[in-house]
């Protein structure tokens, strides 16, 4: 009894990823301009992103290709295996049937090279030489550091604060691959001056981190800006990995009842879950429920707002519609830090907002006693991020076993925690706790959120 | 111009090991008895390690079965891929042509496991309640941490002291399957104990802590001891590695004219040479040469003496017929732990004694810089012991363009460097250096070796 592995041939691999967009059931709200509050226009975005992403970022086709030389860079770790984790199930006692997508055999341990890869093959096929970007925990700037190299661009990466002294392994990481790491807020951008100027031990966060690097990117023609999560087209990017899971599960010969995902800005629950969305937007496949998991520690989809934000503290991105905890949320020090974001991608939060996502939250300690769980018996330590996907499959898993009836459980494994062993350390020698917000300290942030229309 | 993967399906894996044994136009030197230095029995060997492993220690059988419940763990990292690493070839401008095995896509993230779950498996099926080892650098404890997660098995891991306090993620990881690890030299142990009124601040040693592990096993009939490297069985478990290669290479069109590996105890060389050399002993392949690349720090093949001697620093262990450095050589703390023993496996000793293989030793620095000009162009950034295979291929396709031949490489990629980040931060930060031991040095260690027959 033990786990099954279902690989795709190389020839299986997508040639394609599926743009949800086309199968809404209405059109996701518009995108604001910041200084204008008015529609933004594709030229608008010209400073920031190269004009196939612009185009990626509003288009309602199906299907889009990915372009050959991307699918041959895939191809050195896609496609990516599914299990059926039956250690897990036989060690949980549970009639229901796990399935898991893992994303960990990437160069960078995630998934991210999903997005990474083209955003700077696109980048770099219109004249691109450097792109500046922020990041967490460290996993979207490492990705972007792989695909600089491969591509021969520069990668400039505005990485929190807190996180550039607290995972300076991350930091060597991206280094190794030649890119160059800044702690944010500083210096070297207006926004990060003014931030320190306001609070000189500032510890930096994603709002601000994006402020710094979308202010370096409009400065220069030839430098861009490339987000790791939110933007459509980066959720398209990542269908590759639902569509992997389709052709697999049709060759273990079965169908989910419930998918699972982790969310921070959204990107890897919506690759593994925009393709069985959309196959129950077209009436394909009817019963089936889709749960996005966050940490109770930013719980942007269970007590944000539905209501236009900015994506960043200096208020110089577009503001969409989303939901959001307000720019200005600074969440605590979890050590999930790929989900400390204030908001969310708008086009998952219009599709929560359509009924079709449930979101939950939980606490860091429940999430890491999970993954450890999950580690013995499948073998594979996750990330912190990915633990919140584990807990909230094994949550369903035992439900069944309650319940008495065997449901199939699907939940994308969206990265290995090998870079994160100080979280590992700490929730063993019992330092980590877990920190929930107030309705009036959420309240707070979102009494800034931009007056709209 | 991408780098290009190949793939074996699930039922290409290997169902066999190979054992070179069965090939060797000369027999190894037989095993002494520690205490009376006479010729070693299977019965002596039976308080330390279940029979069948035993079996498989002193087996000339060519090709030994891989028990389906082996194989089926196997089966879900394994066939791992082999790589042509185009870019690689591309950015060193070498008419060569360059194909890596990657090992690193195991839950451990290294060829270790290849032995662990078989050394777990055997002892599961004798009885065996718990298992105790030793570990360096922390792959080979994390490796059989894990398979003693999957088996129940306890696992009890002596590791080298500086290890322990210097890489405090590598111990975390192995606690996070449920493992004990003990800093050594140890109280727990006579040998340990004894290291530590002599020498009170002890930074240890590996072969202090094989002799704290072994130590520990003999008391118990339950515990069992373990070995990450060096012994017959555990080489051939790592054959599998080889086997793979041959029919990878075989889709690629392709046969190697050099093949490369790094060496400390000898079992991931092992793996992928031994197969190959096999062929060449059969005479079915002649024109290929094999180079073990070795630190300059821990010269074993290179600077040691093929001679008798013990495995550990107690002499606990049987005499075997190596290169050493001498059981009582204290390698110096370079970055890749996992090569700094002061042998060498008696079965690969041997062959290098046979003319069939060529040693070579480099320094550190040397070898960082190969493995981020490695990472760069293909994406995975080495383990700092893999780096040692890198700039051993690396040189050999630097040499190919200087005579302006085209040659094909193969070497092993035995793991991932996401656990090595701090050798990688201090290599850029420039604070390290080489380190090569003069031969009084050497001579010194080796004067202690056991005067045998």
């Amino acid at each position: 009894m033990d786990t099954i592995k279902y690989l795709l041939s190389e020839n299986q691999m997508p040639d394609s990823w599926y743009n949800i967009q086309a199968d809404l059931p209405e059109p996701m709200p518009p995108v604001l301009h910041p200084g204008t509050g008015k529609l933004i226009t594709p030229g608008d975005l010209e400073p920031l992103f190269p004009m196939q992403l612009i185009e990626q970022e509003v288009s309602t086709e199906r299907f889009i290709e990915i372009p050959e030389q991307v699918q041959s860079i895939y191809r050195q770790w896609r496609p990516t295996p599914l299990y059926r984790a039956r250690r897990l199930e036989k060690a949980l006692d549970t009639p229901a049937k796990i399935y898991y997508k893992y994303e960990g055999t990437s160069p960078a341990g995630s998934h991210k090279p999903n997005t990474a890869i083209p955003q700077a093959y696109y980048n770099k096929i219109a004249g691109t030489k450097r792109l500046t970007t922020e990041t967490g925990a460290g996993q979207w700037g490492s990705s972007l550091a792989v695909a600089g190299a491969f591509f021969g661009l520069d990668v400039e990466v505005y990485m929190v604060k807190v996180s550039y002294h607290q995972k300076p392994y991350r930091r060597a990481f991206m280094e190794s691959y030649g890119a160059r790491v800044i702690a944010s807020p500083s210096n070297e951008t207006e926004s990060g001056r003014k931030i320190l100027q306001e609070y000189p031990n500032s510890t930096g966060s994603l709002g601000i981190a994006i402020s710094e690097a979308v202010e370096m990117a409009v400065q220069d023609a030839e430098t861009k800006y490339a987000l790791g999560s939110v933007l459509n087209h980066v959720l398209l990017h990542q269908t590759v990995i639902g569509i992997e899971t389709l052709a697999q599960l049709e060759m273990a010969g079965d169908y989910p009842d419930i998918i699972v995902g982790c969310t921070g800005g959204g990107s890897n629950f919506a690759g593994i879950a925009f393709p069985f969305i959309g196959a129950k937007l077209r009436g394909e496949k009817q019963d089936i429920n889709f749960v996005a998991v966050e940490p109770a520690a930013c719980p942007t989809l269970t007590k944000g707002k539905y209501a236009y934000d900015f994506g960043d503290t200096a208020h110089l991105t577009p503001m969409v519609k989303m939901h959001t905890l307000g720019s200005t949320f600074i969440p605590t020090g979890i050590h999930a830090g790929g989900l400390r974001y204030h908001g969310m991608a708008p086009l998952l939060s219009h599709i929560v907002e359509l009924g079709l996502v449930e979101p939950k939250a939980y606490g860091q300690l429940d999430c890491f006693a999970a993954g450890l769980s999950f580690a013995r018996a499948e073998g594979i330590l996750p990330a912190p991020e990915a633990n919140h996907a584990v807990k909230g499959a094994i949550d369903e898993a035992l439900r069944c076993k309650e319940e008495g009836v065997s449901k199939t459980i699907l939940f994308n494994l969206c990265g290995h925690g090998h870079f994160d062993m100080q979280a590992y350390t700490d929730y063993q020698a019992g330092l980590l706790v877990d920190l929930e917000y107030s309705s009036e300290e959420i309240g707070m942030a979102l009494a800034g959120l931009p007056v709209v229309g």
